[in-house]
């Protein structure tokens, strides 16, 4: 700062400070912040964080401090940057998958990596023969091709049958044609495709002799490996910028009869007989659902995790933030109030303080039942490794009620988790006021990055109809007296055994009753869906939003379901002290009843509760709760163990120093600063300084009038 | 597009093209569109848009292709070269000010020169006396004098009392020293003064003899009229970049002991004596809660009209996009479904369309009621002018209960409004599926920009405190026999008079019983809160949670009711034909009911309807509602008229090319495109291409590796 500015050094925020105030509020709990860390992430994974953050410290290619200034070509350059380095970083410390994948989330941008590690190897890996393997797989894990994986277009998303991009067989010369018949048929949105990849797994309708085979895997060379321009007949490029993730190189992708020799279709699955052009199906299924299961098993595990961001910094800001009196204390000398005080601000960010551990105590629920199935389905089909880390897609075992059960569950809680987090994100970010919508708070970056998580992956609404009918048919099974045993079927048994005497579920006072109120509800909402569909034969369109009701009901259920039985595990009470039980005991119920209140109106309607139990739930209930937690709610957040290096933002700093990060940045980062406008109308806009340094940054431009 | 590139430029969509889409909705439905805008906005007002349009599409300095690839830098830079050439034009043209605010509006992006026009110079008129217009607001008028609107300050937004930057008269040298004491009294937030203003309003403590009077405007220059540095003892700047609004400059602003003379203390009601150093203060006292209460009838009235973008696009692309056959024509031959088609879309979609015209109409009816009261109190006060389009600060006349009733509607209804817009537009950008997340949506950008619309002029959350208090005191005066009348406290005595025997709302099929059963869960939950403060002394940071949802649910009863008044009005049955008014009546059902359902459990809890009557609501009415209205879906959105040029969509376009747009853009106008990465761990990032000409776009850099 210049000398003749130096009486700004000496200003301080008014007091109390912001560190005083997280210094009481971390001194006003005793909660065991180190231990709960523990036991949600284990000491070793703590350990690890912290060595990876001390490697990427060091690096300046890390630095995150010019992010929020730069525009998108520049974030992209910084991020393939970063991404080559980590690469560099993971070789040269012998990294594994979990360091690898930590290092990207302390960095917490996509880079144009992305896709190759995570699709492409993935897709190389678990659909090639032993020969592509060699073929493909070695180079691409040694980074020689860099590829991604090419399946969404332009005009098909969701319905991937849609798919439009050909691959057909030519018997003479043993190839496959990939083309592009329409614009529509573009790849797009694709990861990695952009500017980055080499190499593509493109998805295409398999033609054999003018009979279509549906959608399979083919690998195919996109760019040169030396000069990197497109190879003949490619069109390739960056779709542009998006909301967010535009540190993504996410690219389009047009084909012009394309040909690939018959051992790029991607084999270990199905096949054509290059002799006869035959396709070839192998006799034991495989899950095909089993990736996707998989993918959105991790997507709830990660919900927690990235609503706790949010709300890490959102808690720590409204400790610090001072507003206004309380209305029932103004006059007296007592300073103005912290926001976390109020409990306007209590009911938005306390709930969502809980559903970042019900988030995460369900998503690990989820990866058991996963693993769990992957075992048993080892053991059936004698195919699929146990190390695989699981994410071989497999064919649904017609059948296989299990398996059934967790492809019905992933889709509805990848709905109900992507959604709980995507909207708390900015619940959080609003309830910061006014510094909330500066980049320095740090949530509306990660919000706007987060977003895309609902409509990947399987659009939510979309998934919800899955969840219906997977439903529908458990209830017909059941009615029946065909059911196979399992969470589900029980629920609706329980249900039917009730017609006749209704519920009492005494949910103020017992959390059993409490979690099964939540069945109930989803029960009676089967049914009811049921008697529409099969009954009034109603058409399915006309069923959808209530088919969006069943399926939030029926996961929310889950997620009470899975937080309880988390608490009640024995593991979870030998590894936690009581003060801490008790108090995400009381973030359960707080989770629970609070969905409760706000799901009001179908309580009544299944008649699981009365209006009394909710308006006790209300004030006696959740307001006490929110009075309880409160006092816990900086070291509830402290125990995420986010790394203001990780967070950078001005607003979610451990030490509270919140305005001095945020003239900081504002005064000395910021580069519009150097750029002096010349204001009046009839002149240019830049007051030209000839001798004055422009530090590197790009300033200057002749006037546009 | 080079040659060897021939083959794509021969590329169409598959069929059937978006065009024809559009085209069969426009032909499939009745609606008069031109008559339905002209009512909506006058033909004039229609005419001076495309007038408008016509100078701004011709000049090259509003062209909006580069718009959605530029960093921030380049963005404010031609922003701000837009700035000044809307001025030229306007001195040019002779614009009014709505010509030049509708201009602004085409441009759809905030400019540099924000806040001079619209706080600046209306500060300086209806605060300052005579001499002070020809001081500073003739020089501001001529935009020699650039300016802005200093409140906001680090440490304090909602709380102005709380401000910290002080004022102190000096008796010595008739001077008031303007003094930052603290951090937190920097100047925030304030727009167009970050690089451009070279004057402002800066509210400060205005302090004599130690004795602090409140908030007051002084007028400072911050920066040297020509060489534009900032002024010895002012630190000025930009505060970085934000979540969206990065057009505007908004600054920060530090002062050491800033010096100015008494003149600039703007006196029209409070004054310093300069002989006596008395603090002065007029007899008549005048409204400062009317310049609030304006903008947030401004912020109401432009809601609607800010969710309609949103609308428009998502409404036109569902009606383009097609994905999946409806499940129970599966295997026919019917290509795949329209997701207009899909009921899941409607209810997220056609709602928030009936909501653009309830909000329309009741942002009318707002300024019809604040202009009334202008008069009146031009009558009662012969001060403020008939002339003045009502922006004028006068304080609040204690016991006028119009007003009173006015400030508390605009408070709750700012809050509602942008609220509903805000969420709104992420629904449809949701709604938008993939592609929504591009930004050639163009609605995630617009959803980005009015965010702040939450929290300025008034944090959403604190202003539904005032609603309350307001409706308490009305609730206590109506208990009390003292109450004047007026629409609040009618409905409360309607309430009360009713207490022995309940409601009997036929809300399905009686227009005004819907109208009433808003009404009565408003006073129910009035009554219910004041029984919680007076009778159970409860605190009031207690209750905040109730006051929150007594104020939204008394909002949403004014919009229906004004919704209702409006088709209810002789003018609009005389300004349409049937078929119009009775869609028009079927978009005020669907707003009215649909938000029924929404908020249920406080319509079951206060008893204004039964459960079943709920019930019903959703599957006979809404589900039917829709299936009725969404055949005009596509002329009522047409019936908003925003030009293609104002949106900046690829999905919202008039003609439905929405796949051929998204991929021009991406293919032709991407200056990512222009970069060739170098992909491999181990190299640098750039493949350097010297022969290659590099179009003046900013590529290349060294490796940081």
């Amino acid at each position: 700062m210049p000398s003749n500015l130096d009486w700004v050094q000496n200003l301080k925020p008014s007091g109390p400070q912001g560190s005083d105030l997280l210094q009481q509020e971390r001194n006003q709990s005793n909660l065991d912040v180190d231990k709960l860390a523990e036991f949600l992430f284990t000491k070793e994974c703590l350990d690890r964080q912290d060595k990876l953050l001390n490697i990427l410290r060091a690096e300046k290619v890390f630095d995150k401090s010019q992010n929020y200034f730069n525009g998108r070509n520049e974030r992209i350059l910084d991020a393939l940057s970063r991404a080559k380095r980590l690469r560099q970083l993971s070789v040269q410390h012998a990294w594994t998958q979990e360091e690898y994948q930590m290092a990207n989330e302390l960095i917490s941008e996509p880079t144009p990596y992305g896709l190759h590690a995570s699709m492409f190897l993935v897709t190389l890996r678990d659909q090639g023969t032993p020969e592509q393997h060699n073929l493909f797989l070695e180079k691409a894990q040694k980074y020689e091709y860099i590829g991604c994986y090419a399946q969404t277009e332009l005009g098909h998303g969701s319905n991937v049958r849609g798919l439009e991009t050909t691959a057909t067989w030519n018997q003479e010369d043993r190839t496959f044609i990939l083309h592009s018949p329409h614009l529509t048929a573009s790849k797009w949105w694709i990861g990695s495709l952009g500017r980055t990849a080499n190499y593509a797994v493109v998805m295409a309708q398999l033609k054999i002799n003018s009979k279509s085979y549906g959608p399979h895997p083919f690998v195919v060379q996109i760019r040169d490996l030396k000069t990197h321009e497109p190879l003949e007949n490619v069109h390739v490029g960056d779709i542009g910028p998006k909301f967010g993730y535009n540190t993504m190189d996410n690219g389009f992708l047009l084909l012009n009869r394309v040909k690939v020799p018959h051992v790029n279709m991607l084999a270990r699955f199905s096949s054509v007989d290059p002799q006869t052009g035959k396709y070839l199906r192998p006799s034991s299924p495989s899950l095909v659902y089993g990736t996707l299961t998989y993918v959105r098993s991790t997507i709830v595990m990660q919900a927690g995790s990235v609503l706790a961001r949010g709300v890490t910094i959102a808690t720590r800001y409204c400790a610090v933030r001072r507003q206004f009196q309380d209305r029932d204390a103004e006059g007296s000398d007592t300073g103005e109030d912290q926001v976390l005080n109020y409990t306007m601000v209590q009911i938005r960010l306390l709930p969502l303080l809980a559903a970042t551990f019900a988030l995460h105590f369900t998503g690990k629920g989820m990866m058991v039942l996963y693993q769990e199935n992957q075992k048993r389905m080892a053991g059936d089909a004698g195919k699929a490794s146990d190390t695989d880390r699981g994410a071989g897609p497999e064919e649904l075992h017609p059948g296989t009620d299990l398996l059934a059960d967790l492809h019905a569950t992933s889709c509805g809680l990848k709905a109900l988790a992507s959604t709980t987090a995507a909207e708390g994100l900015e619940v959080c970010r609003r309830a910061c006021g006014g510094h909330g919508y500066s980049s320095f708070s740090g949530i509306g970056s990660w919000y706007a990055d987060y977003l895309p998580t609902t409509t990947w992956e399987g659009d939510n609404y979309m998934l919800t109809q899955q969840v219906a009918r997977y439903l529908l048919k458990s209830a017909r099974s059941v009615l029946q007296g065909t059911a196979a045993d399992n969470d589900t079927t029980r629920i609706l048994h329980h249900f039917l055994a009730r017609q006749d005497m209704g519920a009492a579920f005494d949910v103020l006072t017992s959390d059993t009753d409490l979690v099964a109120a939540f069945a109930w509800r989803t029960a009676f909402l089967t049914f009811e869906a049921l008697k529409h569909r099969d009954d009034d034969k109603k058409s399915w369109n006309s069923l959808l939003v209530d088919f969006w009701r069943l399926s939030t009901a029926h996961s929310q259920y889950l997620v009470v379901k899975n937080f309880h039985a988390a608490l009640d595990d024995p593991m979870t009470k030998s590894s936690l002290d009581p003060e801490t039980l008790s108090l995400l005991h009381k973030l359960f119920r707080l989770h629970a009843l609070h969905t409760l209140e706000r799901e009001a109106s179908e309580f009544f309607a299944s008649a699981a509760t009365t209006v009394r139990q909710i308006q006790l739930a209300h004030t006696k209930a959740v307001m006490k709760l929110l009075e309880e937690i409160r006092p816990h709610a900086v070291r509830l957040v402290d125990a995420w163990r986010f790394p203001d290096w990780q967070l950078d933002s001005s607003l979610g700093r451990y030490d509270g120093k919140v305005y001095e990060d945020m003239f900081y940045r504002a005064s000395e980062l910021n580069p519009l600063n150097q750029v002096t406008f010349d204001p009046y109308p009839d002149s240019g806009i830049l007051v030209r300084k000839d001798e004055r340094e422009t530090s590197g940054q790009r300033v200057g431009r002749d006037s546009k009038l």
